[in-house]
């Protein structure tokens, strides 16, 4: 029998009362699918600041590394924001996990789903016109982690800088990891830049330019950033998969987020050459709704999908949780935010919710 | 009797066919207002690689610096997209005049005009919710101009690198910019950073929370670029003034233009510190409409408009364009793309357009 262990990191916000619906459905996969998930919660972000001292605490990585993928929840909060930012959660937590592991390969689907096409804050035809985009990120390069960083000069003229670096090595392997995507999907990697004025863009330009040809049933365009951001919003149909850099990627995948409309169905893949990944919601930790028991738990269930799909090789399993999802939402059981104002009274609980799931499995 | 001199660089695509309804426009304000502008027209983009060998000839360069302004078209297009970089006319043309003007106050207002609703790729209660924003965006440094930049390293690991720098001094110019346009408005600043990440993004808030501190009458918000791009989707209302830097003010600005759905009615500025500028469509050179008398003037019309107010300080000729080009709009003589798909025959020309607005100054 299969044996996986699962460092569980549910956070703040709601990320507890989420990552409880997940641990649900896991519950009903090991059942159904005869497998095993050991599953170990360890404090992070600001919880882990209030318990521990800091964000991302010794015995929470020494869990990670010894796991075979990690299920993270959400992090941050206004009680955290006014530390100093290398102590808060985000970065002391998120963008140190991601380099630790070197999770450079970040995969963000979005997609307006049959029947929540109202949600979008597109216009109604361009919502229904069949709009699945998943953007692959590079996750550990770039602006965020270029050196030199810092400031200098006094006075007027003190200033601050950042380096955005990236190298063939990288740029290669992400893009591979687009057009392996891309294989899968619909055959078109979409490649967003500013060739037309970083000198890294050209060279993201060129890589990719050769690893498309190793394949040649995908289709390559390449798009200026700034004209990305327009055509998200009047074609989005156009895309299937986006290849950004790290800052690119960050703006492009939330604007793809939000032209959905359903933020709390978007999960999210952070993974590394060896396929340990860390799996986490798209949308933030919602301070303002948590506790209240009406926060989406969708997100997080199909995060921990993803976790079966890419890094524990648990394919249909992945596909029953996802499946599980759709028949969610076809059946009408959801939080009030999917809901039309005037339906909010027929609002399910977040438990509610994760119970349904755990039905159509 | 006012006597000003105008460096006219109309460009590619078109550049030339909107560019000669401004000057009929600005024709009839020389009448109605009695001043006078010395128009001299200039080569620049491709238009001027293909006549004298380069982007920005020193003729057009030695015209800029003898004018009181500089009224520019739109430049580029496939037939220069495969000269080497520094040569395209985006870099060798408007880069150049942008930095040697020291040109770093760069304003782009887009708004969603009423009657105009039904072309936003916007939901219709988000389009109708009375969208006017205008973007400020520092223009002569960030990661364009910042040093150094280039490559090095070998085989796999050889890398590129792009500095993004930003001094004190540059940060408070275009703050400040941002807040006198904020003071004539509706009083609200909102300034784009990813401070969770960059440091530059941390010197450009405090350099910001210090310019507020003399604006006592104007808010200060400050919002992450990729949460700034899901915002401007999902409730673009909210935003007065949106204060962004080079790169997050080029992506910002043309997802509030696309957000208009009429990117034919956007005009931009772009100044230095001795009211010195460039105005010039938001639109580009779109050379798949040029030369068929189709394209939108308004956007070059209003640039005209900008250069009256800013630059040559006549308020009242400024107010007076802009009064006809909405009363232009309201009387339905539009260019194609303004009008719903099956009303297109009823289009109006490039050359009609620029009459009316005549008519109606
Ligand atoms: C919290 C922040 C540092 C992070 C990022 O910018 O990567 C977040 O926006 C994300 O996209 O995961
Ligand atoms: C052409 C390009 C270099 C330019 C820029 O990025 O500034 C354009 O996109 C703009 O916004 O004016």
């Amino acid at each position: 029998m299969s044996e996986f262990n699962i460092a569980v990191l549910a956070g703040d916000g709601i990320g507890p009362e989420v990552m409880q619906e997940a641990n649900k459905v896991l519950d009903a996969i090991e059942t159904k699918f005869g497998v095993t998930f050991n599953r170990t919660a360890y404090p992070v972000g600001g919880y882990a600041i209030d318990t521990e001292g800091e964000a991302l605490p010794p015995k929470t990585l020494q869990g990670c590394e010894t796991a075979d993928a990690i299920l993270f929840g959400s992090i941050g909060g206004p009680k955290w924001d006014s530390l100093p930012l290398e102590q808060r959660p985000e970065r002391a937590a998120l963008l140190t996990l991601r380099s630790h592991f070197d999770l450079f390969s970040n995969l963000r689907p979005a997609k307006i789903y049959p029947g929540l096409e109202g949600l979008s804050p597109l216009r109604a035809d361009i919502a229904a016109s069949g709009v699945d985009v998943l953007v692959v990120r590079e996750l550990t390069s770039g602006i965020y982690f270029g050196q030199p960083k810092g400031r200098d000069g006094e006075g007027e003229e003190e200033y601050a800088f950042d380096t955005m670096r990236y190298s063939k090595r990288e740029i290669r392997r992400i893009a591979i990891s687009a057009f392996e995507a891309a294989q899968k999907r619909r055959g078109k990697v979409t490649s967003v830049d500013k060739a037309n004025v970083l000198v890294c863009s050209r060279l993201w330009r060129e890589v990719t330019e050769e690893v498309a040809k190793d394949y040649p049933d995908v289709e390559l365009e390449h798009i200026y950033i700034d004209n990305a951001t327009m055509q998200v919003m009047k074609n989005p149909a156009q895309f299937d998969v986006m290849l950004c850099s790290n800052l690119f990627g960050d703006i492009i995948s939330d604007e793809c987020a939000m032209m959905t409309g359903s933020m709390g169905l978007l999960a999210s893949a952070s993974m590394n050459e060896d396929g340990f990944g860390l799996y986490e919601p798209a949308g933030g930790s919602a301070p303002d709704i948590a506790g209240q028991g009406i926060a989406n738990p969708i997100a997080q269930i199909l995060s921990a999908a993803m976790m079966l799909r890419f890094s524990l090789n648990q394919q249909e399993a992945a596909d029953a949780i996802e499946r599980a999802v759709v028949a969610t939402l076809e059946s009408g059981v959801l939080t009030g935010e999917l809901l039309p104002a005037d339906k909010r009274d027929q609002a399910s609980t977040t438990a509610q919710v994760g119970d349904e799931v755990v039905r159509q499995i």
